[in-house]
């Protein structure tokens, strides 16, 4: 885990969206990396504040006064932006930014979709952007890294489409299930919803408990369905339903599918996943038997799959974890920037789980 | 809640398995019953031991030596006896028990099998005693009301399959889904496990974390599919995956199945489970568009559901809860015991949570 | 735990603050009472709503409308009301409602207090019902039975004074240590903080952490300090300091004291804390060497109580724990209303927690 | 945190005891650590066992077979030594190691005591190896960097000594308190138990619930006692009572100590606390009203410090936390290895915690 590459002046970046759990992940990625220099920090609610008021445990090693949204101050000092902003505030920015020069990862929602009729639709705001989106390469290097070698808009994977399309992706680009079969059960902890004060995210409501909601209508089903689509070749409806777990980070998502051919063990989609993410440093692929546990990859950028055949039923069932705000967010947008300036695809990345 | 019945004396009641989640919580069921009286405690690790010092906090309250396990004792001092050792155990006690004319009420698998090659293969146990297994019932009191309040030996559920037959048991009877299609993933707090002390139950292990197991393999398949079966009028196979989830008591139950008829709206199924339902005091049929937490349930005999028909995937996904340790086990027991005295069903059982 | 006493017509049972944890802990115990009728169910954020969408897991059990907080309504329609509302809000409605002859259970602070210049300095509300005030009984059994039964008014006391005083009583009551010496260092679970949408009470702030908040300064201590002085019988200073626990129910204190006399040892004490509390159905000493966990009372009015004497520092160290929303609030003003009514104290009341 | 220290060959080190959860932190701080290699991983339970069986997430970037402890292999092979094997193991094996040149930290409590008749008395093993003890050093670098610095021996402070010693060195060197007056009150996560599969570990027993344990006799009060004493210059003795809290990791101490000179402030106490821990890069001295959480430090290396002066009672009260594996145990031995090979104080060490 060590970094060797050194370069002589270090990359200028700014962070939009200070104050969130993707913010403050940002904030430390970029202090441990090794090329960066944190040279705009802003955000809506935050400006005037300093960053130890935020989060009092970075007061004493970081303690930056966050600023107004500026986009004449971010494009004079920022070679690089990351907007952890809510949804629909990015497609306000990113315009102008991206025709100042910048290069500009995207947390939000705002820059993932093709089809922007599909983001109208789900997120419920009009879109005037559309040659600026045109440009917007999907931040999901372990399926797109050449496109986002040569990015300058990246539209990052939301946390439940990272894992998912993960465990998804060998069984489509194979063509080795029955497509519409796709059901992808996902269990998320309480991070997923942020920083904001509400009552479903309290300690006394989550604590010892566990429940499904956005129960055939989540935002990610059609992000995901995205993806596979373009996958699989052809428009592809898959089930997605996600669960709300008492614990603050990771993601499991469950996939099942009908395996086209019967024949298939555990042992060849084991192979065949192996040789899928062979160029993959952050994704490992259990061995047959081994489930993984989020736990297995908190505080990393890790993917860890696991998955069997049942002979019983000729379904393929794929267990993925990652830690949501991490692979999820925040250091997946790391790991794209990486791509996009020619550093190793790792720097400055954590692989290993603090355990336990 | 109040229990307004009165008898003249007291029906004695017997207890095998004293120490584990399933003893305590039958402890006290049993204390809180106006009909019963405790009059046999026994363990096979225990004996010799007062209560308050298995459960210390139960001290003030019962503190009852427990006793070695022998069927003469037991079938002397009591009328009805429940019995909550680990598998494999009722089969020795059973057959002897019941010719001395006790009601039995065993909380393992042992007797929940109509075909004991089925356990013989899952459980890994020779079975004998054909002649009294015959004579069990399976005590999912919604679905077979009749032959509990006939029964002189009852197998109860597992946690998985009360929860899972539950959820699924409309859809089969009333031949509204694609049977081959149904897959159910399962939720489960920890105390699923027992308090026997395993690596893998540890608090440092279990907390922040989340994952799969018995994947494929899990022993509750066989015991589903064979209700479900039963349900369905043919040999049903299905998908049957659990997880384990950072909380203590708990199960959520996810059920996906094909609609075979894709008119069918989330209103007519939520009238389909509210009439199959109606005359059970302890499942109640969510509002259209409410989704159950366990948390909701817990400390009660009551199981609450929701679902939802999904138009683009022509599924129906049904989400049911259950506190594991009363409904998935021990209560559920008590109101087997409930029906088999003619008592009313709900006598002295907890309907409503203590919140948050 | 089975309720023998039966009335001929029910007393008629008003609410105040449903939508708060006391407000749900207060309908499910007044359900559970076999002498209490709901009458009157009040709120002001929750005025027009069925209980059901406040608290969904209710619905199927109470789903009565909540009104406006109207003096009139009140008064003609309930014979005993519990104000289960925000600090500031009962000095408002109670003189007319005690005025009116209804019996008052306030639980919020505010008739708390013999002194109400103290009132003044800690909750910063100006105060001009003396006289109603002077009416008030503070609401501890154990230690104030014969004044509550013959109140009209009762201040419920809060949860950390609740364990507080009960760990403490015994010591001052009959002067075995030296009071300047006290210290009480107390753990609570969050929903302490109630239901309010707070960023210090989300799930990911407080999973995996634990803090000390209102060092030197916490609103309880003048409240335990005003009980403590009238059983020690001069004016006693203490140190108070409580921590946040990352569990939803539960409050332990450890308290710290010198002994005057160096030569008692933990067997003596045990006594002098099982003779003070012979008469309390509700308090357990435990036995030597035996400390409570706070799981040990989840859900029940009960407090246990451990205590070791130190030979080596001549100090006496105290161990109390109750649930904070049941004995340290809701179910000890039903306590209360139970002794005021003349009925059995225990009556409706939940002793043994369903553990774990 | 980029660590720009070069050298040319590594050091050579190896690890006893892999297993436990002191293991696993160690081999992933050895792996980051820029100078180190480790050529040595033995345990007695997991001999013969990989790495990755023990620890399957590890699987993927380390997965080195464990072998027998034995001395030969180790004194050829390494360097240095951590030992992280259950008290009684270290005084086994550490005279020989020590005769053959070795460098030893010793993370038991075998070589903690400088009187070993304490540690006879207090763990019940009888010790031989007077001329060994004499040689260690306590491995707390805040207070004896210096001594650490020429050791070859180090026993590293247990988890509640580090946070207790942290929170009252300042105010014991300077005089400033009453010294029989001090009472900690520590606080704890369940890591602390180890991986040992135990029942009062279990998830289900934990979870939800808080309680003290070890009240007036647990082991870490002498050793805690030897250190204080050396820092005042007078024997002393102290309350210590620490508590289970339902999380992982973490510690927090809560010192209560009644201040000589009434006329200190909070502003005076924490410019003494600021000036004393000056040289001291993983101690942090919260601003004025700040306490710390937990959670601030899990991951790192850091212990933050917060305090208040109660003017009513004359007393400070000082908090502290530290990570209980990393700064309590695992991480601070290798701040000591760091000062003993003359290598910056916080090479390789984790300072800023992911949060939340």
């Amino acid at each position: 885990m060590t970094q060797q590459t050194e370069q002589a002046t270090k990359t200028r970046v700014g962070l939009v969206g200070a104050s969130g759990y993707g913010g403050i992940q940002l904030v430390r990625l970029i202090l441990d990396h090794p090329h960066l220099e944190l040279t705009y920090l802003g955000g809506s609610s935050t400006a005037g504040q300093e960053f130890g008021q935020v989060y009092p445990h970075m007061a004493p090693w970081f303690n930056q006064q966050c600023e107004a949204i500026e986009i004449e101050a971010i494009s004079e000092r920022c070679d690089v932006v990351f907007l952890a902003a809510p949804n629909g505030v990015a497609l306000e920015l990113v315009p102008a930014l991206v025709e100042r020069g910048l290069r500009v990862l995207d947390l939000s929602a705002d820059y993932r979709f093709t089809d922007l009729a599909v983001y109208e639709q789900w997120y419920g705001k009009e879109r005037k952007d559309h040659s600026t989106n045109a440009k917007a390469v999907y931040g999901l290097p372990e399926l797109f890294r050449e496109k986002i070698a040569n990015a300058s808009l990246v539209g990052c994977p939301g946390c439940y489409p990272t894992a998912s399309l993960l465990a998804a992706a060998p069984l489509l680009k194979q063509g080795l299930i029955a497509t519409e079969s796709l059901i992808i059960d996902a269990k998320s902890g309480v991070s997923g919803a942020g920083r904001v004060a509400k009552q479903g995210s309290l300690f006394a409501e989550v604590d010892g408990s566990i429940g499904a909601y956005g129960v055939t209508q989540h935002r990610h089903t059609p992000e995901i369905e995205q993806v596979c689509s373009e996958l699989c070749g052809h428009n592809l409806t898959l089930q997605f339903t996600p669960h709300l777990i008492p614990m603050t980070r990771g993601i499991l998502v469950t996939l099942y599918a009908q395996l086209r051919d019967p024949g298939l063990v555990t042992e060849d989609l084991n192979l065949v996943y192996t040789a899928f993410y062979r160029q993959a440093p952050f994704v490992t692929i259990l061995d047959v038997g081994v489930y993984p546990h989020t736990k297995w990859v908190t505080g990393t950028n890790s993917c860890y799959i696991g998955l069997a055949v049942d002979p019983r039923t000729e379904r393929v069932i794929v267990l993925a974890v990652i830690d949501n705000l991490l692979k999820g967010q925040s250091s997946q947008a790391m790991q794209c920037l990486n791509i996009m300036m020619g550093w190793p695809e790792d720097l400055g990345l954590p692989k290993v789980a603090f355990y336990p």
